[in-house]
Parts: structure tokens; sequence; C-alpha cells
């Protein structure tokens, strides 16, 4: 019998939740708001909502759900330990409420983790074995597929890679630490970059990638720097990844991505001034495909294989 | 029948060899030194006569060997890519060439992945799913252990650790990049944290692990700075290797680690500053136990298993 899958991309403020097919297509989708109460009681309840809705356009058995979450998740146990976004969420057993809730098996994975099973499944990391998903947003997302699976490391706290430290005196970093890789490659690391540049001053958070990337398109120079060294600063990132995994593919995605034509010219070059030339001539640096549906995909690649 | 192993630990200036029992006990080791001439003729010949002495310690049936040998390793293929210690070499296919030389199957790891296995097989590493080996000496070197077996990467790069990048506009570093974590954490590293001392102005070469430990000992409080200030470099580096695999067990060898007391209390400090609360609590830093013999051990686990 034919089932379908529904895949879960919890975010910030509101989350994506779609009806997936057996071989990945996205056969309905819709967005639900995630109000003020934050509390997990009220995100269970939101999320049952949203499920009992979509459920309503396919009459097809559902298999089960797979749903993603910001912050650090123990992936064995279905927990979120903790969530940045969701500073109330201590421990929160997600997956086995939300399994509760709804009557469905849940497999729950941390939200750039979704995103990378996403592309490995439908996208840009299609028949690759390793690669290391890249995704430019608030912060750097991240996700590690070795042997053409996600992996978790060993609690699964693996993929934080915007948490690599590429300057140890630098910048304090949300995360307790400094130097933190997504200080520079980041909405907030452009607006540390254009520190400087008179028509920013005062007003820093007039800074957007977008304002920016259509700067650069009208042919500002300044705002082209500043996406060359946005560039630099990921390429120094990508190349610190080869060093240590040996892994040399890499998915960039993320909403900053849509300036990949200004920065990725640096990217390479950079990653090139900073890794072995054998490894430089090996590496693939490749956009994402499937934009924000990468999170719903990925999300129940695991529970409809 | 029984049968045994031969290890061989390929380094700068001479190689180690040795029988090792299929339980993982060295029954005869030896040293052999390299001379100028570092051809790769010349490199076959020598070690052919290394097995040649080593086998006449044992009549028993040799299995294999397997070998370690510093520098880029393509490990699928057998090839070393590239050696720092062997500018000559490019592409020599030490393994098979080795192999029709002795007469023996041969397996080719890179030396730092065969210091893993080691201790991996016999060592600190013993019934760990998941760690990285740190080896700290001239440079760091590196090993990755995932779901019990010395991880790859794509071409056998893998573990490069010590070409993390630590400090995006540091020093420039011989791999041609800059602030490399090696830069930091290794002899070389020792000295230029010490610039400034009188003791060794003008004569930074008189600096060496050994006596900026025996300084340490004495109580000398600027040799202690020194040490601290080495182990939150090393803290630093471990945290962001965590951060990005999820991997949280270190074991940490190389002739450096033998000042432990006086770098590990602010290698954890530092780890726990550069990490979520929930990664450092999980983390586990342990000193390697097999010294000088994990590479001969490691080299010739994956000949006998």
């Amino acid at each position: 019998m034919k089932e379908i899958a529904i895949g879960i991309d919890l975010g910030g403020t509101n989350c994506r939740v779609g009806i997936v097919s057996p071989k990945g297509k996205i056969l309905k989708q819709e967005i639900f708001p995630i109000g003020r109460d934050r509390s997990p009681k009220s995100i269970i309840n939101i999320l049952k909502n949203a499920v009992t809705t979509v459920r309503e356009y396919e009459s097809t058995r559902v298999r089960g759900i797979g749903i993603g979450a910001p912050g650090i998740v123990d992936f064995e146990n279905g927990i979120i330990i903790r969530s940045p976004h969701y500073p109330g969420w201590h421990n929160f057993k997600l997956r086995d409420e939300l399994s509760k809730a709804v009557k469905l098996p849940v497999i729950l994975d941390n939200d750039a983790n979704i995103i990378a099973a996403g592309e490995l499944w439908k996208g840009a990391g299609k028949g690759l074995k390793n690669f290391i998903m890249v995704t430019l947003g608030t912060g750097i997302g991240g996700g590690i597929v070795i042997d053409g699976r996600v992996f978790h490391g060993d609690f699964g706290f693996a993929g934080e890679i915007g948490h690599q430290i590429i300057q140890f005196d630098g910048e304090t970093c949300d995360c307790g630490g400094r130097g933190c890789w997504e200080n520079y490659v980041s909405i907030g690391g452009l607006r540390w970059l254009i520190v400087g540049d008179e028509r920013f001053n005062g007003d820093i958070e007039k800074v957007t990638p977008r304002n920016l990337f259509e700067l650069a398109k009208e042919g500002d120079i300044f705002a082209s720097a500043i996406w060359k060294k946005f560039g630099a600063y990921l390429g120094a990132g990508l190349a610190s990844l080869a060093n240590v995994t040996g892994i040399l593919s890499f998915v960039i995605g993320g909403g900053i991505s849509g300036a990949w034509d200004f920065f990725i010219t640096e990217t390479k070059k950079e990653f090139g001034r900073r890794t072995y030339k054998e490894t430089a001539e090996r590496a693939v640096i490749k956009r994402a495909e499937l934009g924000d549906s990468a999170g719903i995909i990925g999300a129940v690649s695991s529970v409809l294989s």
C-alpha cells in the first residue's frame, strides 16, 4: 500500500509542515506560525493541529513524522537538550510527546541535519558518499554526511560547525566562546565586516544580506569588497573542515547563499590558500538545490527509508 | 596456524620495525636509521633490509606488513601523495613497491592514523566507539576513529587536525596557510609563546618542551604560564573539533604530552569556555597509553584483523 510521511521543519518563528511521497515529492506544504507562548505544551499543540490540518489533504496512510528542530538534539533519545530559539526548553522530549499527541511514530533530528538529509536524498548531495552541508543564515548550520548517512557524533551533537573557532582571540559568541566561525560568516558577520562604512554607521541594523546584495549588483565597490571578505572567511572555515575531516565536498545553502556570485570566487581562492594543492584540486563546493524544502524532505527521508 | 605481522612506523629520521603477535603484543622491535639518501628506491631498500632482519627473530609465518608514513597518504591506493619529511616523494607507490620487494601483503596508512589505530586496539581508545587521537610533537598528528574504525575521508586525507585554523590572521604555516592550530600547539608553538622571555631571547632554539618542563617543575612561574597558555590553545582546538564532529573523546599522546600536569587543567577549562555545558560535561580528555609503540601496534591491527 502506498504511504506518505509528514515532514516538519520547526524554526524560530514558524514551522513548515509538508506531506511527502515515498519518492521524496512534496505533495502539499503549509506554514504555521509559532505564537508568543513557546512552552513545550503549546508547541505540541501547534504541531498537533498542524499535522491534523495537513493530514486532511491526503487520505493515504501516514507512515510517520520526521521533524527537525533548532538546537542541541539528542538524536538517539529524541530529546531537545537546549535550543537558542526556545530558551525555556531543557531536555524537552519532543519526539515522544509529539508521537503520543498524534499517534504516529516520530523521528526527531537537528534542523541542520534534516537539511543535509534532504540535499543528500533529492538535492545537491545526491550520489555523494561524504559531504558537509553548510547553511548560511542568522548563524551557520551544519550537517555532516558520512557513507551516505547523516553522522550524529557521540550524543547527536555533530555538525555545530558554526562554532569551530576561526579566531582564537576573536569576538565573543552567543555560545559562550569567542571567535566562532559564525560570527564572521552570517548576517551578524556581514554587519561586523561593514563597520566603518559611513552609509551604515549608527544604523547597523539597516545592513541586511539583501541590501548588500543589491548594492553589489549595482556595482558598489564597497559592498563587493564586503562580500569578498565574507567569501574569504567562508573559504577559510571550509578549508579547516576539509583538513580535519578529509571530507572534500561541500553543499552550501541558506538565505545568504543567494549572493553566491559575489563571494564564491574568493571562497575558493581562500580555500586553496589554506589547504594542500592536492586537497584543493579534489574539493567540490556547490550550491544547495532544494531551498526551503530541503528540511521537510530530509525530515521524512529516514521515516520513509 | 599462529601467524605474526610486522609493523613499521616510518618517521623523518628513522623507522621503527616490530614483530607483533595476533594479540597485539610486540615480540621484538628494532630501530633502523634513514640515511641521507631519501629517494623512494633507497627507502624501499632500507625497509626491505629491516623486514629481513626482524623476520629472522621469529620463524612463525608472517601474515603481512602494516606501515605508517608521514604525509598525505592515499589510503585506498597505498600511495604517499607527498610528505613533509621527504620532499622528493610525489605519488610514491610505497605499498606496492614494498610488497613486491618483500613478497608480502602490505597496508599503508598515515603515521598519525596508525597511532590512533594502536590506541584503539590496545590503548586508551579501547572500547571507545568514537574518538580523536591527538599527537603533540613537532606538529600535531591526528586520527579520527568513528564506529571503532579509523576514518579516512574522501581520499585518505582525514585527520590533518593540526591544520584546522585557530587564528584567521595568525602566523603563516608550512602548509601554505596561516593561523593553523599546530603553530600554537607544538614545539614551534612553545617557542612562539615564549617570545619575550629574556632568558631565551636571541637563542630561541634553546627552548625545548623538555627544558620548559624542567623549569616548570622547579617552580618557574614564567614556564608555568607558558604551559598554561599552551594548554588553552590545546583546549580551544579540542573544543573546535568537538563542536564540528560531535566526537567528545580525545586521546592525547606525543612527546609534549609528557608535560600533562602543567597544561591539562587549562586545557579542560578552555574547552569548557568554548563549548556548550552539555558538551563539556560529556567530554573525555585522556592520555595515550602506548607511547612510541602505538604506531607499530596500530600498523598491524588491520593486517591481523
